[in-house]
């Protein structure tokens, strides 16, 4: 699924504290440098071990070819292939098969998941005149969408209930809380309305379920030409855009919560797993929900009379957004097929001979909506072409140091279904052996956009800075850092202007990695190319070959450009005499969340006072136009002073373990007899437990399946990441006593996490 | 013309400095406190006085009633009554002869200026389809359009010069110079073409101006429906905004050089003027130029291929926004009518009975492009209420102790031309007798809406608090406050949540004031209500009374409270025992500017520093797309350290000044003798000489008609202020040597008003 990749950005995680660090950062990145002056050594490796390292990523990139990814697309795209079809199905034997060619031992996991499939898609605009929507996608130039019979899925929401209703319309803007909360100043009330939402500024299940919340019949979600249509550039199949047929599918099933099958939360949905009905889960969507194209929503929203909708909420529809409720009611029909689908998992494994019981995973999705030519095959035959030439270097005799596991997910796109259901049967074995988790997803022309555990944020920097761009032949670590300086936020300019160093994302949700971090706390990276192949094909049926070739990717040059980044990160992970991960980096990075926490507060307590004044003084009133309607919103309780004091005394100790580790490694790289095997082995197995020391067993409030207590979804943004997100939900949702507890927890989270580095800084320690 | 009015804003003047005064002033404006305790007395009033004075206006407003102002719009709007039209002549001696049954000693005074009318309007998009553009306005539903005839004028721009011009087509967004740079970045030049250009972002003129220099062969004009049409609202006659055929008609005669009429520059338009020859006068457009609407510029976007256009620049017209070149090609052909028109200047005067010497000069102007029933006859009417009202306080016997003249100025939508004319033919007489001007144009629903000089900020504050806003029952100054403090800039809230003082905006161009303020230094104000009549009617055939009566002012409430504002503000300023300015205001709201300029300064220094850094490593290639074209700009030469410390000393002693003046008032009004009348007589024609001081003979570089040095319209805005005007246009322009020389002038400026101030202090404290 994977929207809203390709541009190098930070979210709402701000950078400051980063700067702090950064000094002491080059330093400690300097620090395993050749006793015998020249290069520095990679991270991980002593002198010999780096310089053969190099010439193993070397002698891989020979191997790598861009012709062989566009060949894998066209077999693999060329038709729809959605989790439960059959040429999903002949597409995983396919890929197990090409796995095996290539000297992997490998396997198919097979989980039975809950997949609604439509029946019956009726929306008809019934008053003040009529209107029947298309909700089809037709072919467009020939050769550039496939005929799709038998497997194309017309356009739905997945995990919508079935249901028939009748209601006058409202326009919701994105539909989030903020929407609801203008709607109710303007006195408009959704209860017993249909809602009709445009996609974007959330994960659309976020959507339904906020409607629902406040008591909508239904939901219709559109593509405003606006965000990803005519307004951003030529439809397609002329340019890259959404045309006016085309529409988002997508799953709304509540992620936020738990994903997976929703029959199985916690457990993998093997054959003869324990499964709730399907009137037990926790996760469908709470009211009919349906994707259309612009052309289909531009006659609803036409219908609308009321008040004028906000500027900012106004798309580029050729006509005055009105908000209704009415005269437009609108008749919606949704049923669907509540069958149990097939998900074909493979599993693909090249044994370490070192350290065989040390896992480094590697994985992307096979499934898609429709063709999925960019979401996911883009990323899948890159991925391929990666276990290809680790292949062909096992072939020349060369074995790798640690275990390398690669999977070709199927059904991430209901719900990250394929890689939920493998970790949560494989949870044991994981949490015992996996080191880390490396995933892709759709690629594309552009930067560098990378995400993940700060503790691999050095090794990561490290590896980008020798990886050429191939339209610019400087590194992608410096093309990346120079998007920073020219076209990123305020905030990422001026981080950027003081340090090119290299900042990993914070990772929230939207592809496979979400298991493997958030749900067992394994230290995972999310890497991908894009913001030079924008368009509006995700998810429709115009995410094709033809599509890709000529907008995505053409000559799958960042397709290679990818390949050498995901393969040279496996093969320095599988390689690395000690597994190179790094604390001061998620020590700065963590303090900038604390930081960004008090300022959140600080921010909402002088908002509140100056809203209370505003409201107390009769500002609102004095303003309001006589002729709408205004309701002046209640007073807030002030916002207290919160008390970070356990966070910052918790990071101030993180600090030091972090310096501790920086120093001991050193030290240690650089003692003539280095560091024996034996004990590489022993410290390896703390350190990446170490990132599980950011786990919690009880998880977040309200939603245990995610662990993590630095990144998670947010609840109301679903693919957007909360860091801290115990603690900033809690602040955001005005819980206070709530946040205090939850500061106490993340400060008790840190002080475990210190106390794990300072396991590894002793065993490192010890001749 | 007055175009942008109905919002309170601060334009880009920044509200730094005025806060340290506040306090000071608050104290300031009770200093002439009854001294026997109760409501404060009015400024420039004894206790006495201000009893008798508030009576006065109160039986003022009993004359106002709102069935007269719509009676009035009917008859003056109803049919078009362009300047130089037989209509035109109608309404002014229909207005000379109710002033004259008011009792007003009332004449006409005629100008004779060059006003050019279309001969031939031909628009066609000749590759690589073909459009004629229909450029005209169809009447819609019966009663809502005039006929029009026979003095319907078509749209077009006047002062655009005939040309037959076949070129490729550009668009070059808002036409601004900072919209070359961004097309200079992509590559695209528009020299040898024809851009066309949304309006919007400066005053009209501007657009074929920056085109010109460019070495664009023409400039089409539309009206985007993103600023004023469905975007915004629905179209006339359903709702307020432009419709598919609307057009913005207005003049491009270079006003920012000089405004009137463009043979005459400096000197009265009279019968026997000595006049330049059409091809001798410097303010008539460069390349020919004409204005569309919507409807016919979409067929001419849509044609347009090249590069797509960044974001902002994109409209609401569903379709991609491209640049071109081409291949879109048209043909414009113009040609006018170069004849001479007539301006009757309606003048009005009420002679003072004890002070006839010193003038209160009230006006606003009477012709429109079309019917004009928003602009100018709202304002209009008001004024003619407020006119008829003081004229039956003279019937009753009462007398102003000031001479009042009244103004209905025509030919202001060409260039402001009666007005300026008028103060021309008269500088001399205006010069040595007028103390203050007040202007108003178009009115509406909403928000008080005052500009002038800072001088006047202070009485017209004490004004403002005593007019009632007819919709909330607060003191339009309380409402305006609110507006601020809600829905201000992030500047205009920080201030306003410091202080409910009301500011005043500095004054740029775009109605009647200009030729008393800025070429006079004659102090002014610039009245308005609006905010809540917001429409795309504008100059084009739909300003109608059916439009302004169902989205302009609905039952003429805010007609009322502005003929409350302005006649109150008449009658103080006519009966004041001394003319009501303070300078404490002026002193903090320049020493504003100053700041701004210092952070203006600095801020380009730091943006140049950053530009060249991104150039000189290679930022700004390393992120170009290489699909697309990208020009990297050279790097700047860097922005000195600007000696601001004359302006810094001269505001000092202006500070300074303005206090002494201050204290002296308060004494002076305290003491048992008071001030003699012969002594205030004194005093008053140094005060109002005062603004005067503000002035130098020579003007600003390159344009010596503009001579008030702390207010100016911009040489690239049109209408937007620019303030101390040589010094920030020279900083803009990098002209760092004519800075430092600008800042020189500035100071001796300011040091020539403090002195004038010191003369009023001495004058006063005379016993």
């Amino acid at each position: 699924m994977d929207r809203g990749r390709g541009l190098p950005q930070n979210g709402d995680v701000k950078m400051e504290g980063m700067l702090r660090y950064i000094v002491g950062l080059a330093m400690a990145l300097g620090s395993a440098a050749s006793a015998a002056g020249g290069a520095p050594n990679l991270m991980g490796f002593g002198t010999g071990g780096s310089e053969a390292q190099l010439k193993l990523e070397a002698k891989f990139d020979t191997h790598l070819a861009a012709e062989r990814l566009e060949e894998r697309m066209r077999r693999l795209a060329g038709r729809p292939h959605h989790a439960g079809s059959a040429a999903g199905k002949t597409n995983a034997h396919w890929i197990a098969s090409e796995f095996e060619r290539w000297g992997f031992e490998t396997k198919i996991e097979i989980f039975q998941f809950l997949f609604p499939t439509p029946k019956v898609r009726d929306l008809e605009l019934v008053e003040p005149t009529t209107f029947r929507a298309a909700l089809r996608e037709p072919p467009v130039a020939p050769g550039a969408t496939s005929s799709g019979q038998p497997d194309l899925l017309p356009p739905y929401n997945a995990y919508s209930p079935d249901g028939d209703v009748t209601a006058e319309l409202v326009y919701v803007n994105q539909g989030l809380p903020r929407d609801y909360e203008t709607l109710e100043r303007m006195g408009i009330d959704v209860a017993g309305k249909i809602v009709i939402a445009r996609y974007g500024g959330s994960w659309r299940g976020i959507k339904p379920k906020v409607a629902a919340e406040h008591g909508a019949l239904g939901c219709i979600l559109y593509s405003d030409p606006r965000d990803d249509g005519y307004f951003q550039g030529d439809p397609y199949p002329a340019g890259a855009f959404k045309n006016v047929n085309g529409v988002q599918r997508g799953s709304v099933v509540d992620m936020p919560l738990f994903p997976g099958d929703p029959l199985t939360p916690g457990v993998g949905a093997t054959k003869n797993a324990r499964r709730l009905a399907i009137d037990e889960t926790t996760t469908l969507a709470g009211i009919p929900v349906l994707p259309i194209s612009h052309g289909d929503a531009r006659p609803l929203l036409a219908a609308l009379g009321g008040a004028v909708a906000p500027p900012d909420w106004r798309g580029a529809l050729p006509m005055t957004y009105h908000l209704g409720p009415g005269p437009a009611k609108v008749h919606l029909r949704l049923s669907f097929e509540w069958s149990m689908a097939y998900a074909y998992d493979v599993i693909a494994t090249l044994t370490g001979d070192e350290r065989p019981e040390q896992w480094i995973l590697r994985g992307n999705h096979h499934d898609a909506w429709v063709n999925g030519a960019h979401d996911p095959v883009s990323g899948l035959v890159a991925m391929m072409e990666e276990a290809r030439a680790i292949g062909r270097l096992a072939q020349d005799g060369w074995r790798p140091r640690r275990t390398i596991v690669y999977a070709a997910w199927d059904a991430e796109e209901p719900g990250l279904i394929g890689s939920t259901e493998w970790v949560e049967t494989h949870a044991e074995a994981l949490r015992q052996r996996a080191a880390v988790y490396i995933n892709t997803d759709s690629n594309g022309r552009g930067f560098l956009n990378a995400g993940g555990s700060h503790t691999l944020e050095a090794f990561f920097e490290e590896l980008a800075r020798s990886i050429v761009d191939p339209q610019k032949q400087i590194s992608v670590a410096a093309r990346a850092h120079a998007y920073r300086m020219v076209r990123g936020t305020p905030e990422q300019r001026e981080v950027a202007q003081q340090s090119d160093a290299l900042p990993l994302e914070a990772l929230g949700s939207g592809s496979d990695y979400t298991p493997f971090l958030q749900h067992l706390g394994i230290a995972s990276l999310n890497i991908g190319y894009g913001g030079e192949n924008r368009g509006g094909e995700y998810h429709s049926r115009y995410d094709t070959v033809d599509h890709y070739t000529r907008f995505g990717d053409p000559g799958f040059r960042y397709g290679i450009a990818l390949a050498q980044t995901a393969g040279h990160a496996v093969l320095r992970l599988a390689e690395a005499d000690l597994l190179p991960f790094e604390f001061g980096r998620p020590a700065a990075t963590f303090s900038g969340y604390v930081d960004e926490l008090i300022r959140l507060t600080d921010e909402m307590r002088e908002e509140h006072q100056l809203e209370n004044r505003l409201i107390r003084e009769g500002h609102y009133e004095a303003v309001a136009d006589p002729t709408k309607t205004w309701i002046t919103p209640e007073p807030r309780d002030p916002v207290p002073h919160l008390s970070f004091a356990p966070l910052r005394t918790a990071l101030t100790e993180l600090h030091e373990g972090a310096r501790r580790y920086g120093v001991t490694l050193e030290e240690r790289f650089s003692a003539p007899t280095g560091l024996p095997a034996a004990r590489a082995v022993v410290v390896d197995e703390i350190l990446f437990r170490v990132e599980r020391a950011l786990t919690r067993e009880e998880g977040l409030p309200g939603r245990p399946w995610f662990r993590h207590q630095t990144y998670a979804p947010g609840f109301y943004t679903g693919y957007g990441v909360k860091t801290l997100p115990g603690v900033r939900e809690a602040i955001e949702q005005r819980d206070w006593a709530l946040a205090e507890r939850q500061i106490g927890l993340a400060a008790a989270t840190f002080s475990g996490f210190t106390a794990e580095i300072d396991r590894a800084t002793a065993a490192l320690g010890k001749e």
